[in-house]
């Protein structure tokens, strides 16, 4: 029935003060304000609706984004919005679209590495729209190596022109958002060749399409990639390809702030600094982060509510059968999750923090603490990423057979999401990156460098690689400095076992290559380790709220033992805790989702999600989701006849055994 | 180019003879010749094209795969296929459709549950497709427990007949496949009510459509369920819902073999064993198991050919790349896939004997082997599919950006593939299922009564539970018996510390509950301990074909050490192993690698899939990938016109900001 709140008995069992929790999730009482207004305002917008979208067509699919996109732009010009607020509302719009791009790479691009002139000249036009721009660098033969792309971009002294061009098949630009039937620009990347020499890699703007009729401009190439994983998802989006054939630009379209050719051709290096582009960096992937604890924690918030709707067996005498959530199995896949959720919100906080930090020095010269950063947001992306995709599809399991249906939300949330594993960085490059600056940090502890930020840690190394963990009984588990040292030693000890299987070869590069599987994992302890002791620095903050610092240390505890128990190999193995002290941890877990229990609801409240955003049956606020259930079928396509088109073609001569004459 | 071999390098590599592991991967010469035949029968007929499916909306997308199916069966006729190649026919199909549920669960329903006399009477109609039938148990509110189901079938014995009801909301059927638009019959699952009492949940054929003009009857509303996971995918097929109002049929429709009522309305249980039920479920279970190694060995074909033909980095003095396939973490991730593929085939293999075993026994009246065949189907359907479905995405990952397009064949195969996880036995429920078997077999260890079958290592409990491996090189770990030792001591340990923690509670229920998340783990090691010793036992076979024996051994040690090394956390803290023995194990899996990488190729080949079937270009045969993703990508319907629909409605008054009068 409509107006009942089926989850009211759970809402009410809540042991904290959900309104404060939900301003902790949001960040500040401003940003709640601002993004529970932006939400409602989103979600009563019928222009708005999403739920059609897996039953469309590709051609009315992306038209219905084209509209929606434009509407959205719309509005935020009606209403004045300021940036945070129309980034909130293409937010919760909620569908990939060619805007993501113009606005997500396409003015940073400029942003970071446009000169002064350049971005006078282009950002006003990005900042109206009156251009509408893509990010081109991906290749088909092309993407974790950037410096293999094999476009050209030739200087020609005699015109003062860059020359574009696609040389060879693999060489077509394959994948950029936006660029496939919308975008008027872009930031493309090129070889940049003067005087017959190759020097690199560099981004160029380039005018793709007439601003007149929206024809491609000569010697350009250009169409959609075709069809992405799932309905709708993915596929509101062109991701193009893109071929030059000796497509001039004027010279000063090469974005120029770093590297620079002159009038005549000569190249020169500017003085600002190179690691400049490592910033822009930080900053797209320090929103990769804050996008996963968005989409883990809209997962979780379905499959949460579900959980307690949904009853299967149990009854006794007749009476309700047990709500799936009391069982122990399904506490302890979900609720690890929801603890995921808190704790990559929080380390996308302290990584928006940093991004400032190091732009800040950045200024002031100091380049010192970049490489951390940068090994840093790379390995939480890939850490982030890759948890928040397995945690979708483990949520849509957790609904059982419902969770598959479109209705459910989640197959389509899944697959809008997974290429976030792919997209600014193989999670698997990336790890590997990281595992490179891990190993350097080791081969300088000896030199007297101190290790700064999130590898801090390791200047204990001495310690931390013989110590041995003190916990006793289960509740010792509880205290964060047990937590911290299991997961510094356990870090420290693989990193080191690494390096010094690393310092048996003779070329260090054949033993990076020969011992890549070891690092990797080496590279995700560290990562994991920071998720943990941010969460815990967090908590050693000032949290109002009546039991909202308990239930966060709940869930502190729960994902730190999640990752113990998932990982107990590496902490038995590295000596770092005992078979007894691990068992004594699976023991506290048990417990501590117990204590979850009453809170589920409530937590996954918390995230302040409309039933609009969350787009889903299954994890409807008011919990009445069987009737919805049986309402949305019957808005199927194919149940527009009772008897359905191909019933007279095939079916029927099927039943009449008539097959032998019939036309198939 | 078209007709060049990419791969041939590749090929020539391998160190054994391909064509004879095509067979041992068959089965047999027989159903390699069978299978090999009815695929390029399927491949070459432009009729069963599936290159399309993705870009089709639901209407037209259901109606092409009404054709396929009734064009299929006409080939059947036609070419008067006998069982085995018509089940392959529709295999190769490769689309779900309404005829799977007729032929894989209304037919055996039927068979296993019907009297001689219905089976007379239906069967032949069934056999002929003058009926189309599907199974309808599933409930908007119970799937699982099967015994919570809420349709009844009253018996009035005045008219000697049953009146199906859907009572409640949550009683509507949901779910079953072919219901929604084409069965004319289904074998529905009702409580039985009889003079007011509720003999629980029984099996009756009811019409539900009219066989002149498909009309539901009076008294059915049916309907599809709606969009489900995935482009193409499982949309093909119509899962339905159904209520009925009142509905009679005839008393002898409900399925009576086991359970019957008499024309006065007494019920009975016949002189058949109700065990039977359970031969039933072997069988569907281990046909999934076959599904399994199918499923993932497509994957996994099409990621190592890619990962060969994809380069990457690596590229010295402008030199060829290196090919993704010799990157260690690339490996590391496939071969272990690869390797499961294989021992998946072997262990379906094994349960398709023990399907055998366990009828010839239960026509002889012995069901002593039952409950360890259930409990061995059970718990390998849900390791099998499990381990599937991550496969499947690992893969897609695995192929970095192409992997996300729909071309790449993998987003299909894994929104299609995932719900095995759920149908017949969600995961977590059959391995609960498995643990209580689990419990049930060590409580009897003290009784005399000896575990059989896969569960009698057990019955070697004493030194198992005290035994310590001897492995002290790496290549120790190439003895099976070293492996074996070590898996059951792990399992034997896990369900022993089951059993005493359980035996600690007053109440053995309330323990099982409480203990849930570590009596699956118990199970999960059981079972894998049962795929490991399966693959064993095949490699002490005969099997002829150079190099083919060692190159499945190889993959026998690389699917045993990846499962340690995943797992290490129990091996260590059950004490099987050392952390020293566990690092040997990663150092002897390093090198196994290295030797399947030559290989790999050929080991995929050997699946002998054709192009149609993989449905891949990235898995193409031929690995001439780029030229071909380039040509598919033209085909997408937003190609269809240069600008797109909705460039003069939305883009060109957004780039023109005309907004403010735009008509959005
Ligand atoms: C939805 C989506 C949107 C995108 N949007 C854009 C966009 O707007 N603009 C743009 O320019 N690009 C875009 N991309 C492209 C994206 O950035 C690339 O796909 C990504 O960088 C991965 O590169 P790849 O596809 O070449 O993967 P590959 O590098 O080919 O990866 C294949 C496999 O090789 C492995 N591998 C590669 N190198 C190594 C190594 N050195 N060591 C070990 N293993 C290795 C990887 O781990 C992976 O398993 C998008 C991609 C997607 C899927
Ligand atoms: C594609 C598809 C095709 C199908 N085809 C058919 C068909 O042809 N005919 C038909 O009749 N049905 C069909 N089904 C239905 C299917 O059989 C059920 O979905 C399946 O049995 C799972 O039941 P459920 O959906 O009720 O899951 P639920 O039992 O509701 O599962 C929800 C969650 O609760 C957990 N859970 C449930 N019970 C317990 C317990 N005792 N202890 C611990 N955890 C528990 C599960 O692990 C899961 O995480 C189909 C389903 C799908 C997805």
């Amino acid at each position: 029935m409509d107006g009942v709140d089926y989850l009211a008995d759970e809402r009410s069992k809540a042991q904290f003060d959900v309104d404060e929790l939900k301003i902790v999730w949001a960040g500040s009482r401003h940003a709640f304000e601002v993004s529970d207004r932006i939400s409602r305002l989103v979600a009563s917008d019928p222009a708005f609706r999403k739920d059609n979208r897996p039953m469309l067509g590709r051609k009315e699919l992306f038209k219905n984004t084209l509209r929606k996109a434009t509407y959205a732009w719309k509005r935020i010009i009606e209403l004045c919005l300021n940036e945070e607020e129309a980034s909130k509302l293409r937010f919760y719009v909620d569908e990939p679209a060619f805007t993501d791009l113009h606005w997500g790479m396409f003015v940073p691009a400029i942003k970071g590495q446009g000169t002064d002139e350049q971005q006078q000249k282009w950002l006003p036009l990005a900042y109206k729209m009156q251009i509408i721009g893509c990010y081109a660098q991906t290749e088909l033969g092309h993407g974790s190596n950037v410096q293999g792309l094999e476009t050209t971009a030739t200087f020609d002294p005699q015109t003062d022109e860059f020359i574009i061009h696609s040389p060879t098949l693999t060489s077509s630009k394959w994948w950029p958002g936006g660029l496939g039937k919308i975008s008027t620009h872009g930031v493309v990347y090129a070889r940049l060749i003067t005087d017959g020499q190759d020097h690199g890699v560099h981004g160029f703007i380039v005018q793709l399409r007439s601003l007149d009729d929206h024809s491609p401009l000569p010697g350009i190439t250009v169409g959609d990639i075709g069809m992405k994983f799932g309905n709708g998802a993915y596929n509101t989006m062109d991701n193009g390809v893109l071929r030059f054939d000796h497509v001039r630009i004027p010279r000063n379209q090469m974005l120029m702030r770093v590297f620079q050719v002159t009038r005549e051709g000569k190249v020169k290096q500017s003085n600002v600094p190179r690691q400049l582009v490592y910033g822009t960096m930080v900053f797209v992937r320090q929103t990769i982060v804050a996008d996963a604890s968005c989409a883990i924690s809209r997962a979780v918030c379905i499959a949460t509510r579900y959980s307690a709707i949904r009853r299967q067996f149990g009854s006794q005498n007749g009476g309700a059968e047990t709500q799936v959530i009391d069982y122990k199995t399904q506490q302890n896949r979900l609720f690890p999750l929801l603890a995921s959720a808190y704790a990559f919100r929080f380390v996308g906080e302290w990584l928006k923090w940093l991004y400032t930090d190091v732009t800040q020095r950045l200024q002031a010269n100091d380049f010192s603490t970049l490489p951390e950063a940068h090994a840093c947001t790379a390995g939480l992306k890939s850490l982030t990423t890759s948890a928040t995709a397995d945690a979708i599809e483990e949520c849509r399991k957790l609904c059982g057979g419902h969770g598959y249906l479109c209705t459910s939300g989640l197959p389509e949330l899944f697959a809008v999401y997974v290429p976030a594993c792919t997209y600014e960085g193989d999670n698997i490059v990336l790890l590997l990156q990281v595992a490179r600056f891990l190993m350097k940090t080791v081969s300088q502890l000896g030199s007297g460098k101190k290790p700064v930020g999130t590898t801090a840690y390791m200047g204990r190394a001495e310690h931390l690689l013989q110590c041995q963990s003190d916990v006793q009984r289960a509740d010792d588990w509880l205290k964060p400095s047990a937590i911290l040292e299991a997961f510094e030693a356990r870090a420290t000890r693989m990193s080191v076992a690494c390096a010094r299987n690393l310092s048996k070869f003779k070329n260090q590069e054949d033993g990076f290559l020969e011992l890549q599987a070891d690092l990797v994992e080496a590279a995700v302890a560290h990562c994991q380790l920071i998720v943990v002791s941010k969460f815990i620095e967090k908590l050693q903050q000032d949290i109002p709220g009546n039991g909202v610092k308990q239930v966060l240390g709940l869930l502190c505890n729960v994902y730190a033992l999640h990752i113990l128990h998932k990982h107990l190999g590496d902490f038995l193995s590295t000596g770092c805790i005992t078979p007894k002290q691990g068992s004594l941890a699976s023991e506290l877990q048990r417990s501590l989702c117990s204590q979850v229990r009453p809170n589920a609801i409530a937590l996954v409240d918390a995230f302040n999600y409309t039933d609009h955003y969350l787009g889903s049956v299954l994890g409807r606020s008011d919990g009445n989701v069987y009737p919805k259930l049986y309402e949305e079928a019957w808005k199927d396509p194919l149940n527009d006849t009772v008897v359905p088109d191909g019933y007279h073609e095939y079916i029927r001569p099927l039943l009449k055994q008539q097959l032998r004459t019939a036309r198939l």
